[in-house]
């Protein structure tokens, strides 16, 4: 990193950033194993991948190598482990989140499991003030069982959503990529009541529903973003890559072009998750729709040099008043503290791009920066300064 | 910039370029406000993007800094402004022209308003001579009206377009993109007819004619690809990026494949606009196939420091002998100045890092330069030297 | 380069790499012509590009600087080629293959014609050890004729590879994406057997069956994946760009999604050969499914400085466990001398970046790139070490 990224990192060492997009921690105490490390730094599914090839990630070396500066210890995959391992969960925990300087997390709760902290849990071991954004097709799903027909389900889902807000909620997420394309659709009314009550009758026997496919996931989006319109929620839409469950081919954020131009969603807040590989579509987004945010959370930290790349890239067409800072971190401290890290010091690398071509000055690049972690967010989400 | 990027560029600046394809300027003397200049280097339509983001891109910063540099004032936007309406219309575009060593423009003309410049004009207001590029469906549709049939209409399209060439149009340009998915199909004779028929008649209360859609948008294309064989006219199509009515998902070069394997299209010449994010594609195109030519236009200087990653990774697979230069500039000095300025510099980055590398020679590279800037364009438009 | 790349460069100096995909030699002694040389070094099929537009790539200019240094001649072209065609070829071709350090050649002999090497013949040549792997479609058509139906094709073809893999043959080759898109379909059985009939029919007076379109494509290409599963045979899939005769918009590695989670294909190893610009996409597969491995072939050398980043952004998502070396050359020893000198360079510049960051140690980076030349392949195509 070159002197002028330097300086931008310490221009921004008071700012207590919003992580506008991460997931609960795993509650502590625990005893954290190497393949459970290995798992933090990749979307594979298969065991075989961190049993035999995340350590081959440029993530993951990384990853050693920036926790055992923090450890003080060797970036031998086992050593990090042992001296972790050895820590009281809350004073190592808390150190790293200190030095990540994130002052807000707004977190998707529904990608908790039962080990993982509630909310409040969470904001009273950390020390940090935590919000929660509402993951639609969990919420949607919890209400198939009990509703009539399809209309009545909408209906409650926007019921839960005004709910949600009510109790605190600063916005919604869509993981629509990972149950079907991203590639928007007007689901037809028949298809869609058909659909309906399949899933409807998939419950009867006391499972948990379960949507999937584009009538179903499309029609719920379509519904939701109309509701946020009304609540004045931002949409968090997952789109780029993510874990094999999704295909990448149909995850590009174009694809959701109809949010953005159809009148009904006017004055809606979209904010585009990850992006990567179409972190340069996203960034085409943001420059000419004026609802459209975007992030580079789980490029950096799981792609390795391609996330200060990506910021790079980026930074051409997205203006900075566009783009969010977020960790997507989950479970471990490890993750939170490695991607809060890598993501300002690409944040500064990219700006120092800019200046060093005279493009910027230091203090327009301070000031774009400052917008990244935290004034934009706290724009999109409405949240108290 | 390094130095060997310094003398490419030094080696360049008695090279008239010829700007393959631009827009009419706004007729002066008027008085320029910070929103039309923000709008300037945006492809948005919404008035809130330039209003509130527009400021934050790294394209209008760097075309601030350039302006002030040039004006010799400080790089506020207020600044600049001021200074420049405070000078000679014409004597300041002269000014701003010249540096940018534009020797022959060739001006769409499709997108002219009633304040714009008509060529005759704009070739005395400028001292730089001044060609034709046509724009299809701007001509098309001003011939719905009086046609019969469809097929009609096409004879009419092929009329107009020989007419044109004999009036000295140097090529026909297509916004397909903008009305059209650009991954082309063989449209339905049937349907073709039908969606003629509801065009017609939307004219007949004295409406202009508006075409849209497949259908009508590929079958005028293909057709007047044909003509341009026949005429010995080259096709520039807009591909990549631009602003909104598009949906940049259907707006890759690859769709043109038909225009690029029928043999009925042998010996087109089709020169590919823009390209951004989808200039690896352009590039590969331009590689196999003997009459596929590509521009950065729009993307330099629109995407800030990706018009330089842009040009290196165009330089890929492109042959030097197949890359235009344009700046797809409109109405402002001002932007015609930045986007001419930063071509250069990005043509002299790009071919510098084969120098660098030993690829090609300084003398090379210089030759390179000059078959971007003038040479290409001359033999692809059949322009007398 | 610097120094780092130049360390890593040395440190692999006695590694003998296995070239994973290559294709046969021109039996020499014949006189190489400035034509045939330019055509080595473009996927173009139209004698235009290599008369007037190769000399103008960077992958041909950097080609003849790598030769005429190797040569200790000038790099004007015609000095190689008179200072070539003046060597013994057998001496000449042993040089430049010592000097790439290639220990094993893994054969595509689909491609060869009858001027070529046979793989007995090309190991004596050239004093390397030759393994087969064997092209689907090649072996597929000629066995149509005898076929009765579409099933006893399957049959015959599941039989043939049997029967080369105890031949020798140590992986399967599909040019899937020059004859049918790469987006995978469930092929319907009715249109299968029509599609075979007229397959067969074609052949009826003597002619070669040749397969297009994505029903028999796709149903061939499943058909064998399956049986490499029981063969424990990789299959090696060519995607990214190619000659003109495949759609590059259909030849994303993504539309292979079936073969990495259908059940039936578990154990499957897929080679992805070439990948550009898809690279990022194929990058993503390596990463998240355990049998996915992937290459840059072809877009080194082809794609001039683009190799490098390609290699660069690679490294982001792939794993180094999951990247093979490949040339992806043919014909003339020119070819695989400058694939195979760049391919080195263009890894240790890649894994340079990861030392200069910090990410990895100059140990791992070393044994990272002895993974990538040799230790991979290895293992995917379970040689004898």
């Amino acid at each position: 990193m070159g002197a002028v990224a330097r300086d931008l990192l310490d221009g921004w060492s008071t700012v207590d950033a919003v992580d506008h997009h991460c997931h609960p921690l795993r509650r502590w105490p625990f005893t954290l194993t190497a393949l459970e490390l290995r798992s933090g730094f990749t979307e594979a599914l298969d065991p075989i991948i961190p049993a035999e090839h995340v350590p081959y990630t440029a993530a993951y070396a990384g990853a050693l190598k920036r926790l055992a500066a923090e450890l003080g210890c060797q970036s031998r995959e086992a050593d990090v482990i042992e001296r972790r391992n050895r820590l009281d969960p809350q004073t190592y925990a808390r150190a790293l989140f200190a030095s990540t300087r994130t002052g807000t997390m707004l977190v998707d709760t529904g990608f908790a499991s039962a080990d993982s902290f509630t909310l409040p849990e969470q904001e009273t071991a950390l020390g940090i003030k935590q919000r929660e954004i509402v993951r639609l097709e969990t919420l949607a799903e919890t209400l198939v069982k009990e509703a009539r027909d399809v209309d009545d389900w909408f209906s409650r889902v926007r019921f839960a959503l005004q709910a949600a807000r009510t109790a605190g909620a600063v916005g919604v997420k869509t993981i629509c990529a990972y149950r079907a394309s991203l590639v928007l659709t007007s689901p037809d009314r028949d298809h869609l009541e058909t659909e309906f009550g399949r899933l409807k009758l998939s419950t009867s026997d006391g499972n948990a529903a379960r949507i999937g496919g584009d009538t179903l996931c499309h029609a719920l989006l379509l519904q939701a973003a109309r509701e946020c319109v009304r609540l004045d929620l931002p949409l968090q839409v997952h789109c780029g890559f993510g874990d094999p469950d999704e295909d990448l081919a149909k995850a590009s954020p174009l694809g959701l072009r109809p949010l953005f131009v159809d009148p009904i969603f006017r004055g809606l807040r979209v904010a585009l998750l990850h992006c990567y590989p179409y972190h340069r579509e996203a960034a085409y987004l943001c420059g000419v729709f004026p609802g459209v945010y975007m992030d580079l959370s789980l490029t950096i930290p799981f792609a390795g040099l391609e996330g200060v790349r990506a910021m790079k890239e980026t930074l051409g067409l997205c203006p900075t008043s566009k783009l969010l800072y977020a960790s997507d971190a989950t479970r471990y401290p490890e993750v939170f503290f490695v991607a809060a890290s890598l993501h300002r010091e690409a944040l500064a690398e990219a700006l120092a791009e800019l200046v060093d071509r005279g493009i910027v000055s230091h203090a327009e690049a301070i000031e774009a920066g400052r917008r990244v972690l935290i004034e934009n967010s706290r724009h999109v989400y409405k949240l108290e300064s």
